[in-house]
């Protein structure tokens, strides 16, 4: 099979495959090559988890989300969202539960995403806190309301807070 | 704003936008351009839903998803869906019900999915059948099973059959 490499980049990278398909035609796929993430439902002993806002310039809009961010290249992804919890929620979890590993849009991107269930929680230092993020706190009873008007509206997001929501407590 | 196009494809353009953040950095942002997509749980008077199985290049494995495509440009999604009904699983819808439109990975990508229920399916002549597809039927009550086993892993899947099986019949 030949790729063809079309751009190398922090965030994304992209390929150009041919190939042959099962009728034999050629057919050219572009492939968005991404290292992956996760993200995590912090859940608070009371029962309320802890949302971020903030602006998505690829969608033009502040999103409510659950904590998460991109891996970095290696790296160990229950790491990573300890990081990722002190930078955004000043968290540290003493359990982290993986709840599921799905991926995004399997027809062109290679990204998965590694969600877990955060609990025992405890402040942490926010050594490099990020800018413009707004910590939100609400029931988890409440999240599949907000997933069904539309207010949670990213696949991470729902994809967590349904399956947490499922759980017995 | 300044704003590089890097490519410009059949499925996925690319665009890095230069942007100044809250605390009046210079930052790079790499933006996965998309036209969205349509998605659908399409369910049989018997509560049996159709799933399709086929071999996804991006993730390099066979996956078990709802029915789904791309958005033509400027297409109706109601109308793209039921393309994509027919192609994949040979049928029409009679009636279709938005459950949500979602973003799979705001974060650099600008697609949005979205799902529907499907229900009153009648058989559709297959005008352009898909290559290397396998239409898979489970009952919808057993689907969040295959969700939480992994056997369902992709976020259109997930979504359209959480939020499926959770609505009163």
């Amino acid at each position: 099979m030949r790729s063809r490499r079309v751009y190398d980049g922090s965030v994304v990278s992209l390929r150009v495959d041919e190939v042959e398909t099962a009728a034999g035609y050629r057919a050219s796929r572009e492939i968005v090559e991404h290292r992956g993430a996760v993200a995590a439902v912090p859940v608070l002993p009371d029962g309320d988890v802890l949302l971020v806002r903030q602006y998505r310039g690829a969608v033009g809009a502040r999103l409510l989300e659950i904590p998460a961010g991109t891996l970095e290249p290696g790296e160990d992804p229950e790491q990573a969202l300890q990081r990722e919890l002190a930078e955004e929620i000043g968290m540290r979890a003493g359990r982290l539960q993986r709840l599921t590993s799905f991926l995004p849009s399997p027809g062109f991107l290679t990204e998965v995403v590694h969600v877990y269930l955060a609990r025992d929680l405890t402040p942490e230092q926010r050594e490099a806190e990020e800018e413009d993020l707004e910590v939100v706190r609400v029931p988890l009873a409440r999240t599949p309301a907000l997933v069904a008007s539309g207010e949670i509206r990213d696949a991470k997001s729902i994809i967590g807070l349904l399956l947490a929501s499922a759980r017995p407590r």
